[in-house]
């Protein structure tokens, strides 16, 4: 409700206006403010924490926009690396675009160079089930991958050095009733040919997936597959866009590379967290930290001060059956016996389909 | 804040997907709701009044969004009508979009059906001052606009029963240190190939054109020129995007077209709306009420019940030198000696470049 | 995120200020805007739909507030009235606070009257289960409630012709482990001293309650029972406090405490409603329209705009499974075949402990 | 606009309700989430910045609030200390609240103790001009300060040690047309009986008090003086109530007197910083970092990454005039010639009641 801050501002501007000049006066009070807001996730085990999103379109294939507003919008969320993954085979409106498949990385580099912003290239071979659709990242030229075969796409990407993600399996237009692993995915994955899953995909997550990343050794991914606007498509006042949080050894495109291959990702998604346990715990023990600052009238209990750095509000269960949230990038005093703090469940933190982190937090 | 709300899902979901279905599960919650809102601005005189805005751009020309998003974002935001008025002459990305003048319309017009947005099919005419650039609606063919000469250009548009619109007249980049109206101005006005002016364009308000408008009988016309997205440019928890209200008959292209030449229309910026006195008058006596609800302590005062039913705030000062805000969409109660709601000013509603409404609340 | 409306005043005060007054320099732009906002929910059956909290406590019992700002924080957030319930039995601030059961009303009555808000002179009778706390509504003096024997409690307020309600039976403190309808109960209803029961409490809902209310003609009731701030305590940016609507011939006291008696109420908490099916499926089609705009390419779909008017927002099951939700104050627009808007399902409107309203759309 | 979210738990709570418990279900997305945000500003010089609020009322006086609350909302809002200062000599509500001059201190001493606040014990000595209001802190008595002569209370107050605060001296209704620093003050200062004077008081800057204070070495000292809800007052989301830095050794109430009597404090309010040019420089300083990541295009510019890790933000003028906002806790990217960061002034930091700080950024 801040009406009141426009209309001191009406006044003010109403009344100098006139005197001044009669030919231009800015309302700048009518914009967004634009600056780049930081996603508060600590870096762990010496690695840095990278925000990254590896899946989204533009007009270049079927999504909505320019492919260097892909770079702008996210630079402003906070985001350290994205590739845009326009489908090779899926255009839409080629009536209308002109260009190769190399166009829409092309058209955001420059922008990606000024702000900073990690882009890699990429591309979306897209082809029915199986093996549905996979991205290929880190390609130096998007071209060859426009071919019949799709072992021959994937071999092209693979020339060159490309992570091949196996994106949304569970996407009910493809897999109406499971989530099936295909021999073909079986035979592509020995062959080096799938490196990562999308465990997650915009709104849909897919549990299974977890499990098989962990025990395949498959990368756990996470993507927003946006084809609109990131703003308007994801409710970032309460949260983020998915995103695959990378542990990488420098802010770089190599980096990121050298840590895809290796599984450092966990999946990061309506603020939960999915990955391998060791990610995970240590991501909430950077987090977090606890203090006890009272005695307490009741039980035995003391005052304890439980602080969150991160912008990942963690969702708690003690043995003893207690639930509270510690929130956000903020802090929460709880009465507890000091035992309480032992063996605790956090409750959006998934290390398997149906498991989740269970962790000592005192 | 609504962490809390997240987390009561989180902890929904979390323990029921496990148990129900391990393929697919989805999180609604992520994604940001999609209704349109009303934008609640009365009728007048018997006239409805419609929320256009008649300046956009598209990847057609130097925009960022594909065309039929133009009217995805203006049914969201409550517009009764738009243009796409893409460059005729500047196209920077002309070398990887494809079609003529049109296509950016013909993109565009199925979904606004859909959507009951009244396109109007557009063009703008792009030249150095003078004349500057000039919108021209209510085209069936923008493509025989595209002529070396500029009147012949608006001849083109005329042939057509285009209404035509000077853009931003006191833009920076093409008049800085005035807001001139050039001789040729004069002469394509007199052989009405221009109907209207911006007195305000994105985020600039031309107080002179507002006199122009008034003295030569044109219409006030105000627009958003967006190049980006309007949610990101615009700030749309405390305001909306630079409207022209039109006052029309019913609610269609030939009656806004009808209003336009009959110039029933005033300029809605910034929670500001300047135009002629009599069509400000009556859109701010058609959204207040007022009552007296009981009397006051001090001064013979009454405490008034002061209601607002539009979206635009009205910012007050009395005779006495009182002020105060009528907020938007609300009810305020103020103690007042009766007398005091005569002769208000309202200084928030512009009726020349330099005076402002006065009239009378009680 | 409006800090570049701050900053902009932030350079126009800066600049001015110091020009102008060296001595007191106002910022109004800090403060919150105090309006009332309407809370938009349509009359039915020619009644007019009363928003009404008959639930909250002050400093004179065990709230943190002083009893006049009730009466303010209930006029911005919409209600028409409110009845200040001090604890008869229980006040812990006893030693810091003078008067007697009456003080809380004497302290608000002054600026209810002021700001239109209908105040109810009202107490709780306090007790261990059974029978538990009631509210006893339309008192002319309070006082006479503090006796050792709750039936003569209630017996004196009944002698005033109160409304009496049980409040939150299902409270886990006094009926851990159900909801029961004690003998005493059964006692004080065959002598009117209980006349209607909360079927929600602060943020509890008693769904077995909304069974008895229909089936023994007692009216519902859901009530905030707020001891701090409401704007700190309920989440009024996505809905509001808890809120009994009251179907009044008039916006008058003795109107509500007529309805309250005739059993026209609905309760309405978290953007859900819970009561008889006729008034749910009026406010329903009260607040809905519906309207085809276009044919549409699929399986004889057409599109329909489905327009809101009310602040609830309405979660629609199809009878073919499909669901969506009618957003609040908003119009969306589905593909449908025609039949299947008739037979829906209402998700949010709560019929009975276990049924929800049913009702043709179209 | 998270109707969505709500809806999404309507349904699962719907369906699932239903199912579980007729008793009680409870809906926990209806609350505000209530955590201690962090407010961001960093130490100086090697002393903690602890963020202050000096004065304010409870219903001891003439507040609307009970003493504990006080606590509540500051540790909410994120600060470090406050003090409450019922007024000794006003008190409306006297009839109704029984205790002494330490009443509203003891009712809030324990909730501080529970939530890490530091409660400095005060009190509001309440005269006509001169010398007008003035708190004294750091009191262990405040009922001997209850005496007729104000020389005499305020004397009582200095035996304790008390820091002594003349508040809001250009208020209109003490001095309406000046603020005038009168003999009575002079004699006071002279004695050790004003130690610091407010700058700003709730929404009003007295310019001229900042000279004061530089200039005889008073403390600068901003406060809230609120009466009502901290959180209805001022707009907390864009910004925080008037708040007085206080740059201790420590986080303790026996460094924040040091700090006060050594004059380090600064004044913050409306996203503004008002203080000795050494402290706002190291404040500035200590917030911002630059980082030139691209060379651009134009005239020798750099792109400069400019990031403000603090909750002020800072509006920049540039020595050729340029101005930018350097928003909080975000980054910008901006084109700059190198040279152009050198003396700028940053418009939104009030060395004096006519200078701003100008500083080198790079």
């Amino acid at each position: 409700m801040n009406i009141r801050i426009l209309l001191s501002v009406i006044s003010l501007l109403g009344s100098h206006s006139f005197a001044q000049n009669l030919n231009n006066v800015q309302f700048p009070e009518m914009q967004k403010a634009t600056g780049r807001k930081e996603i508060r996730i600590p870096g762990i085990m010496g690695y840095q924490t990278l925000k990254c999103d590896f899946h989204m379109h533009t007009v270049f294939s079927d999504g909505m926009v320019w492919p260097a507003f892909r770079v702008e919008e996210a630079w402003a969320e906070g985001l350290d690396a994205i590739s845009i993954t326009d489908h090779i085979e899926n255009q839409p409106s080629k009536k209308y675009v002109s260009g190769d498949h190399n166009t829409s990385y092309e058209l955001a580099i420059d922008l990606a160079k000024q702000k900073n912003i990690l882009l890699i290239h990429a591309g979306e071979v897209t082809r029915k089930m199986p093996p549905g659709h996979l991205n290929a990242l880190f390609l130096t030229d998007t071209n060859p991958l426009d071919v019949p075969l799709v072992q021959d796409a994937l071999q092209a990407a693979k020339k060159q050095g490309a992570f091949i993600i196996w994106n949304h399996p569970g996407w009910k237009a493809q897999q109406p009733d499971t989530c099936r692993w295909w021999p073909l995915h079986e035979e592509l994955f020995e062959k080096g040919l799938i490196n990562g899953v999308e465990v997650f995909n915009e709104i849909e997550y897919y549990p299974i997936v977890l499990d098989w990343c962990i025990s395949r050794k498959l990368s756990v991914i996470c993507n927003s597959d946006v084809h609109g606007i990131v703003s308007e498509t994801f409710d970032l006042e309460n949260g983020h866009r998915p995103m695959t949080l990378v542990f990488a050894k420098s802010r770089s495109i190599e980096s990121i590379r050298e840590a895809m291959f290796a599984n450092r990702t966990v999946a990061c998604f309506d603020n939960k967290l999915a990955g391998k346990e060791e990610f995970l715990a240590a991501l909430f023990l950077a987090s977090v930290t606890v203090k006890s600052i009272a005695a307490y009238e009741n039980n035995n209990q003391e005052l304890f001060e439980i602080k969150n750095n991160s912008t990942i509000p963690f969702d708690i269960e003690t043995q003893q059956g207690g639930k509270f949230t510690i929130l956000a990038e903020a802090s929460i005093i709880m009465p507890l016996v000091r035992g309480e703090l032992n063996g605790i469940t956090v409750l959006n933190l998934y290390t398997g389909s149906q498991s989740k982190l269970k962790v000592d937090l005192f």
